[in-house]
């Protein structure tokens, strides 16, 4: 059996409750890796109570290859020398992230989730912005060499900030929105074609798109094209009728993640390609679901309220930058049960990197041709092959031209953004907001009103520059 | 003096009372220009009675060179051997048009024009893309070396429409829009710079964009940069008040063209380059100022009401292809008077084309290089050098990230649309209606609803494939 | 176990001595794989005998899965239902293939091989394009879905002419050059890491350019960057001086194919990316090392004389379109011995396409952003993955500058070949001529004279147009 | 009558004795212009010398506007609040450039001017390229307001460097060279259709390249397509036949500037495009004319010896840096006779900036879309208007495929000069000269040696880096 490859991984935000317990699980199972592992946590504390349950980790038979733990003061001592540099943060207190969502409802504006794009997601870029810049100069001084592996949202301009300061920054933006997508095609191919249900990795996508708003423009298991097998489906089975009655129920139960993937399978109708995220997220990226909350129900798509995040994610919402978690983790005893592996290819990517299995997955990353009507250098997801110290981008096959100009749109939007946060411009965010699918038909007052009310409220997460 | 240049002209939609005596006015005035006027129109009645008006004005003592003029029965007979062809048509009977206002409106859609973008547009441009291609074919076989010089809305459509079954026709698109903003300039120039009212040419505008979606980059006279004398007056002078007063009375006295170039302006302070259309056309091009009739309204814009265009196109109305046309032309003693120049440049641009003098003018032609950032062979409207025998691009300065955005919002919709048109596929219809600013916050289900009735009410314009 | 996938495989050139029989024994060593082999040849006695020597075959006992071997005399009846199409042909009488090597030579014009490039190349390809268009029309006819993989030289332009009447064929260009690059790093890893010497394809190259002219512009083994080792091993250790006694050598001895890769290793210290094709080919497209025979001797390459290549594949020379074949086979009692896999990768590529071993590797194809600087559509040589009824280019890293500006150049001369192929134009074949690296230097004159020499002696191989 | 308009010109290299004046003398001639000339030049006694002599042309009867002429000692003097800076220098001793000649004839190459591309070319460019970057930083000091008309060669490489180190300076590079090829079609039109031979500037070409490496891709009189004229004069009249005996005439007599555009006209019949620089020029950027002295006369191009320029550009051969000039002004007495206009274009660009008459001419500049298939930002020479304060480039028509190619290899090598220049970088000028069409078939030991005794014979105008 081979030597277990070593490494030193440092985690931004590695006080998180949830997230940080998931990866140390995941790391502790991974037989072929062992190192070091670097907390570093705007809140010491939370980082150290990791450190703490690491070594409760390490004493369970199901612990392959344990990890060193360690939390850290200072960045500095966290960064120096590693080979991995996670980031997985909360950009802001939580309560801000309520108020994303809750003044542009003010608005008449609905968000699902508000990370990423809208009037919500905006608004944590502009604050998130500032904080990756400066990650980035730090991770440039002291560990260059390292391969970046963001999880925070929003992921695309999180990813982009790294890259507007440190062009040569080895960065990527990691998502698992695409593998639901797969999960339902494998459940397809089970059903359809009389098979056990194959892993979901074993569908083959072809995806491309920006963060959340992706698609896939082929789909095959071993070989076989499934867009036919996904036409008969549509036509014949699926239920297009008016889900708002299960919409109500979802919300009567507290469910705010589920759907039916109507509008992933809508996109696909109409336009030929399939939705690669969850419903939740395609939506804020055009018009048509969000225009009012009966729309969105009758697709069968529920908003996570604020109060739900406040109520899930609740002691960090005090400590700004620090790890974004959820509170919820007392309801999982981890260490009681057998271990089990989070589903995240986090891991993966890393022995992948550090030379062990290859892995072809979508990653983010800047356009360097694969997907060659979008600008270079934008970051784009698309399939890339992640092999020993390199991660190399797959063409992708050119999308159905009106999605291509939706993308472009979402693309534009997010570079007054990006421009926006760097510049710290008042001006370019507002211009954003005027592009912007979510918020367009507003009158330019309103839309003005909604721009300084956001600054406002994030003024302790904003620089200067912005007022 | 020089012999004047004698050419062949077609003019195809060569019945209308008002367009086609402006036209046969300013070639009689044009000592330079001699020839043929070839006068063709579906309604051949109405072409013979412009023949004879024709007779009247050239003794007329003001009339330096007239036209033989001639209406054809036969489209082949006005085509062979013409120089020049001249389209200026009404696509579809004028009710028609009434309609591409209407139905939009009933599903809370307004538009001030509704003859270019919009679902009005789309509307109209689908029953105008099968005339066009038709009209494309004949020309290439009757005289595929002639100019052809298009009037007719949607402008890029129709263009586009040409170049789509006859890559190798010169053709071009034109439009006044322009002049507007020119003149508006002059008359800052005069007022700020102590100096007479220049002519409305010597203002010089670096335009881009799509036709009624244009915007001057740049703006000078005798090389003075204009753009801050624009700063000073919109920041000191200009009343950025709401116009909601000015635009009841607008509407009472029947006055619906005028504007105060609020919309214009805004779009130079917001985006930092000016409006290069009337407020009417810009405003259908993005949702904010079309989200309601206040909002219009506080911008000083109205609605020309359906009713007002049947009543002034009156009779062509039932002529569907007919020329476009006007019904007040009785009020226009036209020969009683001096002859009037129009103000168009069509005749100066047959005249630079015929060899005679240059023209620089902003005309609507296949994207060659001269907006790099849009996809080559798109109808884009910058300035261009007319010449002898050529008309040739001029590269336009970039435009502001966020315009450009628009800018290519709108181009995808109309490469939809035109593709809809070619192919008569609805589906590619309803996407254009997706991604139109106007229309994008509709509920799918009502855009489709929107969709069916414009098409069933155009079913006698449109090629049965859309059915 | 898993069943063998069954696949149905025509093969036009399938009455080669020597290729045909290395492919029916390395498809004999596919345990994963079975089905039909259809081969077509022009001289269907050679493919019969093929079809007896692959019932011998069977018989051996290291054949796992013998394939159903069938000589057509139709070729209609090899391509019906064939999942798989190889194509390697000799692209007219071997004899033709020595006056492409010594009719230049009488101009002054030395090349090394003569198959791809140069006066010699473009000759071939002259001959070769109409065989192959009437090919490209018969697989669409026959099996539109197959998967075309072809071997013959010039393999740009003959993947390029399937591409040019077929846009939708799904044909790739194979070839095994850069092997030998990974073995000589191979190596390198071995001497200098002090590890047991790495299989070739564990050497991961980023290749890029076109077919013989590709460089890898990132070398690794298990992500360590091999260039630094490379650079010690060429300062220190290689030896680059004067070759001319060892090449005097090799001649002696009839070693035509040899070299120490100095060419490929002088690329890489003087433009920063290393020669990926051999020495031979290298040396082809640029002018610096055949400008004299003295000087390519000095780099350790030799000519291969058309003597040779007469001698070797004797018999097939007089059979124009024929598979390209060598005589020696009978020096090869293949039967007797254990089977010996070819080291060639055809066999992977149709497992991997047909859902088994996934498989990266370089291959030619259409580009669709995988070198972003090139035009789309020219056909480039990059990695690529090979799945399950998939080929997706993998994005290339930029070449150096002056790299780009050569490949680009040679892309041009492709280009026109191609244009004067297709279109039967002399004159553009003569442009072509002028902007080879090898011609370019010639006075014009001299070079029409050596274009007519070389369609004159084609002449039976050339359509009409061309005389 | 308009009173004229006033500017400040700084003259940079305004010591030279010959071109000074004739631009003295133009400015003199125009009467719509009048104002400041700031003379600088490294030996300030020249330019001195024609301040005195501007004192004398003033009370010339023809002098209609004397611009106050004053030498100055300090460069920041001349620039100072100038709206035009002409720059017009000869880049190190008048020595250098005779060795920018003999060093590559002892390497075979033969060049015929030597002063833009080739290894003469690459010599210059190299000397000359810190001059600039210098220049550049002044000017942007000074006056960055001001328009820097180049008319120092090699013109692409001068404009190049402006820009590489001061991206918003308003700077272009002229020539007279398409001049010559107006004045040729302009004879055709007099002889063959019959007319009075009309003024060069009314032929209108459509210019695209590189500076003298032009081609008109279309040519008209008044609108009248000239190129059937063209082939009807080069097919029956046209003498094709060996120049060798009117080459050696030519040089018996000293004559090393005429020819008889055989080459010009060669491209012309080879390509569809005509050489738009005379044929001294386009000679040095391809192959194939400069095989050979005895290739290059029989196209009766003759080259200029260096032993002439030295004889003609004598004094200032020794003040590197000094105004490029020639020796023969003591022939002219310039003010004894009528002025007489130089024919240039520096004094009609001067007024077309500064609002005088419009001017549409070829000039070199960057390319902002006007080549769309060159790369962003390179300096290419096509028509542009000038107007007002304004330049503006005119989209040019696509050049033939494979003038298209020789053309971007005439790009990379300068781009590659540029970078060496910049970065001081031997190997990148090696790499310029490997690319070079005139040097690449010598073999790399060759060309290493022809580098090195460049360098070193230029060192005392090259910066250590070099070294």
């Amino acid at each position: 059996m081979k030597n277990p490859i070593s490494v030193k991984i440092a985690y931004i935000g590695g006080g998180s409750r949830y997230w940080a317990k998931m990866v140390l699980t995941d790391l502790a199972m991974e037989a072929g890796l062992t190192g070091e592992l670097a907390l570093y946590d705007i809140d010491y504390e939370a980082a150290a109570q990791n450190e703490r349950f690491s070594e409760e980790l390490a004493k369970h038979p199901d612990a392959l290859s344990p990890f060193q733990v360690r939390a850290h003061k200072k960045l500095a001592d966290a960064l120096r020398g590693a080979d991995f540099v996670f980031m997985s943060i909360l950009p802001g207190r939580m309560q801000l992230m309520a108020h994303d969502l809750d003044i542009p409802a003010a608005f008449g504006i609905r968000q699902t989730v508000g990370d990423t794009t809208g009037p919500g997601g905006i608004s944590r870029a502009l604050r998130t912005i500032p904080t990756y810049t400066a990650y980035a100069e730090h991770i440039m001084e002291h560990c260059p060499q390292a391969w970046v592996i963001n999880y925070t949202n929003p992921m695309t301009l999180c990813t982009a900030a790294l890259y507007a300061v440190a062009p040569k920054i080895k960065a990527i933006g990691c998502c698992h929105e695409v593998f639901g997508t797969q999960s339902k095609l494998a459940g397809l191919v089970h059903r359809k074609m009389g098979v056990p249900e194959p892993h979901r990795s074993e569908i083959k996508l072809d995806v491309s798109g920006v963060n959340h708003f992706t698609f896939a423009t082929r789909a095959s298991w071993k070989g076989e094209n499934l867009f036919p097998l996904l036409d008969t489906y549509l036509s014949d089975e699926y239920d297009w009728s008016d889900q708002s009655a299960g919409a109500a129920e979802q919300i009567a139960e507290g469910k705010f993640f589920g759907s039916r993937s109507m509008v992933a399978y809508d996109f696909y109708r109409r336009f030929g390609a399939l939705g690669a995220a969850g419903d939740r997220h395609l939506v804020e990226f055009v018009p048509w679901y969000l225009s009012s909350i009966e729309t969105l129900h009758r697709h069968g798509v529920v908003e996570t309220p604020s109060s739900f995040r406040l109520g899930t994610w609740q002691a960090p919402a005090n400590r700004p930058g620090a790890a974004e978690d959820k509170a919820d983790e007392d309801k999982r005893p981890l260490l009681e049960k057998p271990l089990q592996h989070s589903g995240e290819e986090g891991v993966a990517q890393v022995m992948a990197l550090a030379g062990g299995q290859p892995l072809d997955t979508n990653v983010n990353m800047p356009n360097l041709g694969q997907m060659p009507r979008i600008a270079p250098g934008v970051i784009v997801e698309t399939n890339a092959q992640i092999r020993a110290n390199e991660i190399t981008p797959v063409v992708a096959t050119p999308l159905p031209e009106a999605l291509q100009s939706l993308v472009q749109r979402v693309v534009d939007v997010q570079s007054l953004t990006l421009q926006a946060g760097l510049r710290q411009d008042p001006q370019l965010a507002l211009q954003a907001l005027q592009l912007d699918p979510l918020c367009g038909h507003l009158p330019l007052q309103r839309l003005e009103e909604l721009l300084h009310q956001l600054l406002n409220t994030n003024r302790e997460a904003l620089p200067d520059g912005f007022f």
